[in-house]
């Protein structure tokens, strides 16, 4: 899945994608890149509001396995479960999510038992970046089912 | 602070909030509930997405002791610092965040610290709920700055 396809479908079937202006940065099997801009995401103090920070984790996190399950045809519904975020500093301008998987060795056991069981869990990091600084740090655990 | 006039403040400062046509229901000093329709909140899944589920819940968790040190006249920024949420059930409608203290007698101590030490902190809960049942549980911590 190219960049420009992930990014119409999180705008087509995502709205909130949308209102926070995100662009894809890139794809690939390791990482999926997000942008967003300040203005439709700023807050009472001229930062980055930290629920457009956590949107755009998310949206990196689900990205990843979302892209790399679309690339081996396997017919799932992925959805998170629980996440953490911590806000390590204010991020005064644009900003990304940077996604990966917390370790790789977990994608050949999540593909694994989706197969084989229907049902697999897996966790994705996502880094917020700023200037080239770490401002965030997001972990997620996603569900996926056969469908 | 009138739920109205929290939904002002919320919607002028934060615009992602109006985005998510975010509604203030109840504000007072034991809980903040806020409420948000599907549609601008909507998946690939058509139930809400987790990033707006999300940033509902740390709207009514930051909103509460927002309009506490309002009420008490205390000039401060207050910011998230982290956050934990679980994702009980998909929400296929209509959902909302209601706020809470971790314990109410937290308040006496973090409103205490911030005025001597000019720096507190304080852990708020945010219940989502859809139709009657609760969809998930956010847990947040923020720290609060005199300025």
């Amino acid at each position: 899945m190219r960049s420009i396809e992930l990014e119409q479908y999180l705008h087509e079937h995502i709205p909130l994608s949308k209102a926070m202006a995100l662009a894809v940065v890139s794809v690939d099997e390791e990482a999926v890149v997000l942008r967003a801009p300040l203005a439709p995401n700023i807050n009472h103090s001229e930062t980055v509001f930290g629920g457009s920070a956590t949107a755009l984790a998310t949206l990196a996190a689900w990205s990843l396995p979302f892209v790399r399950l679309r690339a081996a045809a396997v017919a799932n519904r992925l959805v998170i479960q629980r996440n953490t975020v911590e806000y390590l500093r204010p991020i005064p301008g644009e900003f990304t999510a940077r996604s990966r998987l917390e370790t790789p060795e977990s994608w050949h056991r999540f593909a694994t038992a989706l197969t084989r069981k229907g049902l697999a869990r897996i966790t994705v990091l996502a880094l917020l970046e700023h200037g080239g600084e770490t401002a965030g740090r997001f972990s997620g655990e996603f569900v996926a089912f056969r469908v």
